[in-house]
């Protein structure tokens, strides 16, 4: 930008080039188009979801077609699911001009991300040796939506700042380098992380600041009245809010062990989000002048406590127990909001629009250590014989592992997630600076016109200009003059 | 309309009656009233819903009451009324001032129809001939809300331009029409359609298609500035969007076979889906000056996927053949809107409000088309002999039944559904043209205002009047006058 | 208030202190601290959500997990939650400017009221003798959710009227007093509630309308202006509306009888909303000018039947009868829109912002008798032998008991509810009325300016001033001046 004139209004930024008229065709079609390919190669059901499955039932004496995996998990995936486009989707709504650029990219964003991720996930979890081919199931589509979380995240830290085209970009990155890190802590280290805690938001949230650092735009102010909410914009946020709320047992719980896995996973996660809201609205309240509530608190560090119990939803992490994880999240992260925020934009150049660092970096990290810590607290007493080895899996050749050996591999999952995060959002950080992905210029940031046709509301702003036609075209305009003129007088 | 005296403005519309004081509370009383006689005459719970369940438990050695129908359908069923109340009433809610009428009426057709669709289609499908009554359960609480489906379908057509009453009859028909068409497809020709492509989009839609044919206003424009959305009725209209996307896999595997059936149709109907969205955007952008996205596409063709997976969901349709479908769908609606929605009201003297031609009309056809073809490529070694038994019920009667027949008799039911959807809705567009109605005259189209108590919104745009008069009644208007002329000077 | 001074101003009211900067703090910090401490000393899982359950299931024979009680309820614990956060949160933003206040007070209150639910509710109904533990499942989360409804109903009656703090205190007293009738009802009296007509809305609406009484303002229609509805905010109160409706059925059967139990309290639910429907637009039309629909009444009276069909959803109500009852609801409910709210008001001097003497308290008294008359009416012959046992429980101590005695039984529960509902009302409302809890003054009532940083809306109306601020200070204002001039002329 050093040859721009100064002195001229907008010089720099006029030529910036937001057509995504090629583009985004060209990106969608492609990539659709390699997805049915590679479905076609790689992908079939697995025996619960295939024709086969009365066979299957019959040679291993399942008694009843209720025994599908399917009547286990499905209620938790249709709220999952929830989650990912109504949640996400709604919780981004909060800017006054840029609901439809939060619910929209976030529904183009997560279609592909979904398939995306069943391919990658599936080429890591699910692939059948026999045949070459990845065989999925409910449990798949969950991970799917999971993995695609990570990525709805890192969209909250850029959300207004980017082209549509830089979403599906950072979306391909990102559901490769999560199916990675995915495999790496849980295959590998042997970790769990029934909720994500660490796969998912740490991930998702490192990965989403570290691209909104490298992409640190330092004239960004130019189109600061448009970031912030109006009051129907915060009513419509609260959507997202709560039903990110509502559905976070069911998120915690999708993939846990069948039976009291799920179970205590959903009871621990309402716990931790109940005492949350109650922290959140305390220090909301705390810091405000005559102790008014910030609609900005309320719709995002509410859900901290979801994600910092993710990792521990499914250990004995006792009801009191995920009290406490909530009661922590719902401080830490308002307080981030209040001072962390403006520091990290600050001194660290990391503008982040939706504050994920509050709502998903500092409760995920939260949420890893304290899995680590349970893990390693472990009893037989408190588990049961049967119990632990159930709950971690210490099977096969994990059989010989114990408790305390099992914090320490949870702890370095959270390194693993940290690292990928960081990592990987530097690099595709870089990778979306090139001038050629039709980002919008500093001044046209949070504004939906850029890549959405925008009904003209009638209920938009009368100006002077409006007011003064109306008044030059009236009919007895004299009447109205004369009127003004007796009341002065 | 030949004795209109013309050159005076209106004078054919205004006699426009559209007092529905008398005849909307009859309706609504009288056949409220007739439902519970029929229902008292008619309608008892079934076996699994009655408390001779627990008798009936144990004579059959059923072991657990987890066996109960409830228990594999109640979650499909509750995420199907939600795409019946809240995803069919919010999708149209995208115009400006008819936000009430959309949620409204969609409600209270809804609300009717399926107390109704619980008498026709019991009368068909669920009558125990040994004592002549109805036997219901969760099944036939989804298939009623399926069949309201259709009526809500239809609606979308004439969505504005008529009174609530018009709709009442409407459902009334629809219902009826629809169980019948069912019967003969699904019992007769022994058709399968699970997620009804053909049963109830394809039927649906040309029901509705065919009544605004017969309703045809030519002077709509009337109405113009009222026909189109504000940015927050945009962002009301995804919720109906986001829900029926969402829960379109519930939708398709409602009904079908516990086990294996309904896994499967979730999991094609979620492939089908995402692989839409990516050719909407990509369409949508194609087609928008520099790219930009439109939100009617966004809102609609996004959801064809799901609609033509319908018939084939339960099927073998492969994860690939399920995002080839959604693919090809995505372009075909989205070019609907494009090119064929303009086409259908200059041409065919067709207005369709919402679209429904592309969203449910054409996907709705592919899917019976696409339902006809897997179904006669269906082999032992893809489905395995019982395999293939159970997904087409080649039982009883229909034994020697194979799949290459099978396929002849879905398409013979696709063109069931269209001959009754074509038929059925010109008849019922005459009945609805009688003018004892109460419906808009063309200037009141889109205007919630005729049926509606509606709220002054303060927020609504000043007008010249209000500032004048501001200023007239202010206390010191001679100092903002003296600014104004200071100003000038 | 007798040493207010007349003829100045609102001098009375200007003293009134709303800053809760100290109180909402220090009650939500020590609040949620005693649940931590009282969880930690009481709260443990019960065997099904323990990792014990994996022994226990082979002590006790269980030949799956399926069996664990979480997959019986688990779908309808989350839509029973999406009642209590979204359902009842959305029901109340229909007020223009109080929508923050809604979602968001019923958010911050449900959150402590499940917590603090599940101790009460534990000691009285899960408490194991042999550790002196409450032991918590996933019925325990569902009756927490179903106790804070009550308190939600609550908050509808002073809605816009009370502060934050106030409302924690009311829900702290509620759900004790809740607790204490309910165990009454069902444990002493051996009442049957699946649906809660009697224990959660007849005692929710009468703690609600007393409190109302107690804290009367005379001088309400100071913020008169702001105690009505908007255009978008109808609609977003349709969201609450349409969610309580589509997944009341969840509500009714969530804590009924595995198997035909909940079958059929799903299937009576469902027909009771159907009819409601019906009858309530029928009235809202016969009652207004011209037929017009009243949203106040489509969005409430719509429910009523809902509520009606609680008690007697699990018995066997028959489909017609269920459908009478919802007939009856929503014209009783309608009539008490437009009759006997304003009666309330002028004679009675209940202030009651929702309505909820119309939504809940005549339809909780009429689901009350209605459970006493089915219940009473109760045969062999309909129930079969086992059938009837099993639904009203008549084992152990209640061996004995007949179906007459039965319905006296349930006659007086709902005469529990009554004075706890009313008895309670009176003294929460005096505690209410010490001047200490920050609630607003008359004029500044249904106003989110006391208690939220509301942000400033780009689409405020224009007024005068800022009108000739923009001509004043636009570049060329004698432009503008002769043209006006010019136009006189």
């Amino acid at each position: 930008m050093g040859n721009c004139m100064d002195g001229i209004r907008n010089v720099c930024d006029r030529p910036k080039n937001t057509n995504i008229k090629l583009s985004l065709p060209v990106v969608c079609f492609v990539w659709q188009l390699s997805m049915i390919i590679l479905f076609g190669v790689f992908v079939r059901y697995n025996e619960e979801s295939d024709t086969h499955w009365v066979d299957y039932r019959k040679e291993n004496n399942i008694t009843s077609d209720i025994e599908n995996d399917y009547y286990f998990r499905y209620p938790s995936f249709q709220d999952v699911h929830v989650m990912i486009f109504v949640g996400f989707g709604f919780l981004m709504t909060f800017l006054k001009r840029y609901s439809f650029g939060a619910v929209g990219f976030n529904f183009l964003v997560a279609a592909f991300g979904i398939q995306w991720a069943l391919l990658m996930q599936g080429w890591f979890h699910s692939l059948d040796y026999t045949d070459g081919k990845i065989k999925i199931g409910i449990e798949n589509l969950i991970n799917a939506d999971f993995c695609v979380a990570g990525c709805l995240i890192a969209y909250g830290a850029v959300l207004g700042k980017v082209s549509p085209v830089q979403l599906l970009v950072m979306t391909l990155f990102g559901v490769t380098l999560f199916a990675v890190e995915e495999y790496i802590i849980l295959n590998v280290l042997h970790a769990k992380d029934a909720g994500g805690s660490m796969v998912i938001h740490t991930f998702g949230a490192y990965y989403g600041l570290s691209i909104s650092w490298v992409l640190y735009r330092p004239n960004l102010d130019k189109s600061k009245h448009l970031n912030g909410s109006v009051y129907h914009s915060d009513v419509f946020a609260m959507i997202g809010t709560l039903f990110l709320w509502m559905f976070w047992p069911s998120f915690n719980s999708a993939i846990a062990d069948h039976g009291d896995g799920q179970h205590r996973a959903a009871i621990n996660t309402y716990l931790a989000l109940a005492s949350t809201v109650l922290t959140t609205v305390a220090m909301s309240s705390l810091f405000e002048k005559t102790g008014k509530l910030d609609m900005v608190h309320i719709q995002n560090s509410t859900l901290a406590g979801g994600v910092a119990v993710g990792t521990a939803a499914e250990f004995m992490l006792s009801p009191y127990g995920s009290l406490i994880v909530g009661f922590f999240c719902g401080i830490i992260s308002t307080l981030g909001y209040i001072y962390f925020s403006p520091f990290l934009e600050e001194k660290l150049k990391i503008q982040d629009t939706c504050g994920i660092h509050n709502l998903h970096a500092m409760p995920g990290v939260i949420g890893g250590i304290v899995g680590a810590i349970s893990a390693a607290a472990a009893t037989n007493t408190v588990y049961g014989d049967l119990g632990l080895e159930n709950t971690f899996d210490f099977t096969g050749p994990f059989a010989k592992r114990v408790p305390t050996i099992q914090g320490g591999y949870q702890a370095a999952g959270l390194c693993v997630a940290l690292c990928f995060g960081i990592g990987g959002g530097i690099f595709v950080g870089l990778v979306l600076k090139l001038p050629i992905w039709g980002d919008p210029a500093d001044e046209n940031c949070f504004d939906d016109e850029i890549y959405w046709e925008v009904p003209e509301d009638e209920e938009s702003p009368v100006t002077v200009f409006s007011v003064i036609d109306l008044f030059v075209n009236s009919r007895h305009p004299n009447l109205w003059f004369m009127k003004i003129i007796s009341a002065v007088q």
